[in-house]
């Protein structure tokens, strides 16, 4: 392999710098040239691209985002846009490709590896909630971030004694509700995962902790679950306790990356070279028991993640 | 003066507790007992209080919200309300009381002082919307953490090239919005003091800035202008460039103190127990041009606070 | 068993309050009364303790250091000192005992389980450096608080166009120096599991980047390396380019636990009553390819943790 | 005037990028060309220079350091080095210059105002030791980013009961070290201006504050003082309380800087080019009494700065 592209999609997420520096540095060493593709897939459409050396990957391992910048690209879809791609690859000389990103692009890259471009992907997402890892490539971060914003709120619950309701990130999946929750002793935490009733899951906790002196509250609840607005009000109105919503939103997404994030980028990456430089394709790197490994992508995509419900009974006993 | 007493009423501020620890100190450094007061003039009424030693305030310096609780009393308001205070105040030998808050509770402090216990009120919010101080406590760390919040928003508008409309705290007041807004680098900062159009003020400035290349537009609002999910939408529909709003909220309030909030709050409340301690009670300490210095509250609150147009105007100037 | 004690041992962990928190927590909710043993195994011998109740542990998550405070015991390693402990546990009715702490303290846990009080052990320091176990409470924060730290050193590096040294904790182990060196960026990481050579591993690797247009450096040198001062003296004498030390020190052992630790540590603490209170002692809680498991003390003193040298290729070949 | 240049001198501070930031965008909305000069007075020397653009300084605000680099300058200093800074000038018809930096580098602006080119000087340097101006630019951040490392390191002195002795920054100015002393709650703050008596301004404070059931302590000592490491040998060998020694270094240069230093920066920014665009040179922006203000070169430099020994009395007292 003389060429290789490289490109993040979807969602950004903090570590993706990490892993595209990574990517290109492992490249380079073993004299692979490698080209930026800007925009995710559609770079690949309208050769937005551009060569990367070892200094271009200079500085970024603690920036947040994305420096190819990321999009999502209806048009790759398409028959047309596909083959657009395929010919941009050939005319560039793109061997191979390796896509940062979330489980939506690993299908753009099992149909480029269909039609001859082997591609590898990398699970970049802050949401964890990709089945065939333990791990994607952001969490750690925005879970940190989610974590010292909740923090901030405790101060103030706890000079108002009121009940803080916090909505994080987590349309499908509650991993980073969970931890989240755990992290600043939430009182309940709310998942996709795990059917709830408000009044026998939150309001009787919270009754059952007012009980031994606790008077303020924080509640963590994942996007995927409901309206914290409703919510808030609905608790203030059954308890009499203040209470009062927040929406964390797209901060959780940014920031420069943790360690582990850094790190965990850095191996993929490195290992996303391996694989394609000795000619394997149509892989995604994952990270399994601590361990960095891959798996085809179609078996990739037709894995299940299970929600880790030991962790989550763990958190319900210690936060009373 | 033999007893004071220390209360925080109002929003709770980060700083507070800097505050509160410097009264506690520097009274019993001259020999005066301190009670503190919790949950605000609540506290007074129910005799919700405590005596206070050197100790009572260490490794509080560096916390948020306040050790002392606050709350509203809308019973203070009232005649009975005030009378029974003024009763505990008796009972405890309270001879003086430092309240730190809002300019709400400074009209407490002013009736109390009527009524024989001399008060001196420290300005203590986030919003910085005290019209005799230049600096209110809270305001530098709650304007630091939106600012790190809006960085990290500003990683993934980069990422995706959009805009990104956020909302800071300041119903009435735009301070918070106009500096962060300007050490995030906005294209666009509303506040309340200052009328907007969204064409004028907002989209041509972003088509402005489209013109020498800038993709991506980071649009700071203050609480008190309107409602940013509906701007974005707007901005949207208008530019064709994907629009996200946030609302901070009360993150904000939160988190560990700066060190220019726990400077301050500690000089503030220093000079608040000289006040006391040489008998001179019905005064607001202020910070005014770069000097701890002391009002009378009734000439504090009859103050007029202007907004700061020539700052706002090079904030403009400068976001191109 | 009906009462459980909790110590915290050896040099202190961010962390190690979620540990306490989560042994609190399970033990009451299964019934079980728990003390608090203040500094260590001293705590123990001078009956330095006091019953800890649910609300005990409250709003402690996020704080650093230990609530129950550290300290070493050269009296418990005595015969005399050992058996004082064993009759305050006698006295107070305490049957089994959890202690967190580095592999210092097992072998106290290791005596006093052999005199009849079971003890549980689990891995709480910064330094990583506990065999049996992939992780130690307190590492994730350690590790995240160098690289803030190195990432400010990198601003003033790259201004000035120098190398930075900086010396990271681990005088056993270059865990910390590791991860820490990758997620900075670092062109060379010192650690004492690898012999190096200042000219070959270090100058060597500088000037191969200086031909690709770097200008700034950053090495990350394991506290039981050697010296960086000398380091730094050593590189600027032979590549001219300006180069200055930084020891992080202690600063890396505080500071608020990030999510990894708090979840960690509230799991482990979990275990450790789970065991205890179905009657096993002797045993340390660990963690292993992601999961929490345990381990007879005896068999843990005696594994051997290997260095990561996958990891630290890689970090090499990245580096570039 | 239709051509200035923009340069960075002397140490480098957090805030830089903001003044350089409003430097171009202010001269370039005046119709005025900027080219920057990198690597400090070197630069002008060698015509290590760029034209710079409003998109030069896009997302730049934000990030520590210098874009512009920096350096020392012996060349400059002599008359041949001044005469080729001098023909550069004219070659690029720069014909005046906004100098970012500390005292030393204003007497070149006033070198090369006396030549012709007119300089106005911007005061950047995290002691805060210039003595026109209340305040400097990364002077506001250094001190936060001293006072989070001394926060963490409290942790660590409170979970042992151990006296920590911290360096900071200042080798000829106390100002960084008495603000983050008071910000950490230091038991004693030694400064340059201040003489001390370790036994009397240390020691005995610390038995005071032991009495009241202190048990941990934080020493903050200016660069300018003298050794920590001997201070903290001396303390434990008087006092029986176990001591160690930390110096904070390099870090307290880097970092993004915070809204203080962004917002200051800019403003002086600003000014600059207000004053140059009108023909003013040899002057010096300075901050006084919460104003930005500007000072003939040899004014400022002629000027003495007192220390705040009525802020350094209050730390006195409220760290009982």
């Amino acid at each position: 392999m003389k060429t290789i592209g490289v490109l993040t999609s979807g969602g950004d997420a903090p570590g993706m710098n990490a892993a595209v520096r990574a990517v290109v540095r492992s490249a380079i060493l073993k004299g692979i040239k490698v080209i930026g593709i800007r925009r995710g897939y559609n770079g690949l459409i309208n050769n937005d691209t551009s060569r990367m050396y070892l200094r271009s990957v200079s500085d970024i391992i603690h920036r947040g985002g994305t420096i190819l910048y990321t999009a999502r690209s209806p048009e790759f879809k398409t028959e047309e846009g596909m083959q657009k791609a395929v010919n941009v690859c050939h005319e560039l000389g793109i061997e191979g490709i390796v896509v940062i990103g979330g489980d939506g692009s690993y299908r753009g890259a099992l149909d480029l590896s269909k039609r001859g471009i082997p591609c590898v992907g990398l699970p970049g997402t802050i949401d964890n909630d990709i089945a065939c890892t333990d791990y994607t490539i952001g969490f750690d971060t925005a879970m940190n971030t989610a974590m010292e914003m909740v923090d901030r709120l405790r101060d103030t619950a706890q000079s108002h004694e009121r009940c803080t309701v916090v909505e994080v990130m987590g349309r499908r999946a509650g991993f980073l509700a969970l931890h989240t929750g755990i992290a600043v002793g939430a009182t309940a935490i709310l998942v996709p995962e795990v059917p709830f009733d408000l009044e026998k899951d939150v309001i009787n906790k919270m009754y059952e902790t007012l009980k031994s002196g606790k008077k303020h509250f924080i509640i963590v609840v994942a996007e995927g679950v409901g309206h914290v607005d409703e919510m808030a009000r609905e608790i203030e109105k059954i308890t009499g306790i203040e209470s009062r919503a927040t929406v964390l939103g797209h901060v959780q997404r940014g920031g420069s990356p943790t360690v582990r994030d850094r790190v965990i980028a850095s191996q993929m990456g490195h290992r996303a070279v391996e694989l394609l430089s000795s000619g394997v394709g149509n892989r995604v790197v994952a990270y399994k028991s601590d361990k960095i490994v891959d798996y085809d992508i179609n078996e990739a995509l037709a894995m299940k993640k299970p929600f880790e419900y030991e962790l989550y009974k763990v958190a319900h006993e210690i936060s009373i």
